[in-house]
């Protein structure tokens, strides 16, 4: 079924036909009406990619994450979600599972779909693919958010080196000499300010680095936990864990282990609801998801206006 | 930037061009290196929706799930991703946040965007919408997943009522007497087939129903411990829990009131790292979440083949 088979059934023209689905107010609305029934019973649907195609764009954008099953990435996208909808945008998610070629697959695929542009929290191994990101921005406008590559980029970042170099600081302060930390993979910058907040805290504060104190996981649960069973062995009296998943690991291995998280000072990066119910000891923040959901979509919707001066925020905890 | 600049300046035709972009062999190397360097150097990106329009299709599926946020549906998306990397699908999600309008709108926006169809957990307050499914499933072919219509439909389900029923006959049989149930929200399928399994263990096992050992909730935390606040004043020996935010919600009760869950029997529809995690003893189900997804792709590529016979599968846990 094509307009044109609409058009010789409502005996009026294409354009008529074309003007009511557009919702153009300047047919009869008794020819509004005949036309409407019948591209009803025909089940007649127009092609709308045409008239986005004709429009070139459409009000969707597109979203990346890396890992859906992660609460924090679910919770940075239901800020999304919702601040989207309050603007009525459309969004569409891809999930790249940490998958730098997933990635790559799903901005081509939303540039084929004429998305607005794209906001993306980029796997881990995309800090230095800093050709990608320079092509990729040529083609579409782009948003980074929570990880940063490295290059300046326009994008919303909260504020990990100091949230750290904060909480171990005040450690520190309250006594603690043998703090841990539980690291997360190098090639994502998140993990990586968050160590570098971690190493700057002890210097400044007259404690020598020991790396025996610092393992490395894959913000996992399982590497939580086994990274947890290996730290407790060197008899700490603090830790940092670099996110939510390895703090899960972490607090079952204590669960395991019969230990008193009151011996323990424990922290990490972002509270959560789950976390707090476990243990409402345990230091952390109240992300302010709502906060980067929000200034990312402005700041692609001044990307869209050839504003390109203020396009980079950090949001403190 | 239009095709027809490319093939100025390579000095070939339009279809030359046209061949190279779309990976026909028919193109002499040389010409085709020329041409990719120019297409690059221009930053020329081709129009791929007026690709996909002569093609009538792309190979991109839409998924739509009510609450991002739940662990149960991001296994769910976790699943559905996972299957469709492997087939070489895209996939682009849709969030509702449980609102119909929501739904409807990502609907239109799957249908515009001629994804080859549309994978969906339907909101609550879908049950009775058979109108809206009967003209959607002429658009655009549907799976239903998870949650059911008040109509057969293609999809894949969870066997709800009688998982229920084996976990409260067996609550029975241990000599269980008084069993709370925590209910979900009665216009959502999966929620009712739950408390009707609960109902006829109880009929069936002589134990007479009880409805202050019923309480409604709206399957989020909040509700859970609210919930659980009020059912423990009744003394209950066993409970059924609806789903697995209240189950947390419940568990908070608990750990506040001090209660030693070896007293009272706990159940949940299903297993996750978290529950079993903060309590092992919790009676629930290891969730063949990987099925679900593979299914229901399969499901949906009967359907683009014009098979409408076996679409609707229940999976047994």
């Amino acid at each position: 079924m094509k307009i044109q088979d609409i058009a010789r059934l409502a005996n009026v023209s294409v354009a008529t036909v074309s003007r009511v689905i557009n919702n153009n107010d300047n047919v009869r609305e008794e020819t509004k009406e005949r036309i409407n029934r019948i591209i009803k019973e025909n089940n007649y649907y127009p092609n709308i990619i045409a008239r986005n195609l004709s429009k070139k764009e459409n009000n969707t954008i597109g979203i990346i994450i890396p890992d859906i099953k992660n609460l924090y990435f679910a919770s940075i996208m239901d800020g999304i979600v919702n601040e989207a909808n309050r603007r009525n945008l459309n969004i569409i998610l891809g999930c790249s599972n940490e998958n730098f070629e997933l990635q790559a697959k799903y901005i081509e695929l939303f540039i084929e779909q004429r998305v607005k542009g794209v906001i993306i929290a980029v796997t881990q191994n995309s800090y230095d693919k800093i050709d990608f990101f320079d092509q990729t921005s040529s083609k579409i406008p782009l948003v980074l958010i929570d990880r940063k590559i490295d290059k300046q980029m326009p994008g919303v970042f909260f504020e990990n080196f100091y949230s750290v170099y904060g909480v171990v600081e005040k450690f520190i302060k309250h006594g603690k000499k043998k703090i841990g930390f539980l690291a997360g993979p190098q090639t994502i910058s998140t993990a990586k300010e968050r160590l570098d907040g971690y190493k700057k805290a002890l210097k400044d504060n007259g404690i020598k680095y020991d790396k025996k104190l610092v393992l490395y996981g894959d913000f996992t649960l399982e590497s939580g936990y086994n990274l947890g069973k290996e730290i407790l062995e060197r008899e700490i009296d603090a830790i940092y864990i670099s996110n939510n998943s390895m703090t899960l690991g972490f607090l079952k291995v204590l669960k395991e282990l019969n230990i008193n998280s009151e011996n323990i000072k424990i922290a990490t990066f972002e509270d959560n609801e789950i976390i707090r119910f476990i243990d409402e000891k345990i230091v952390s923040y109240n992300m302010p998801f709502s906060e980067l959901a929000k200034k990312s979509i402005e700041i692609l919707e001044s990307l869209l206006k050839n504003d390109t001066s203020n396009t980079t925020v950090e949001i403190n905890l």
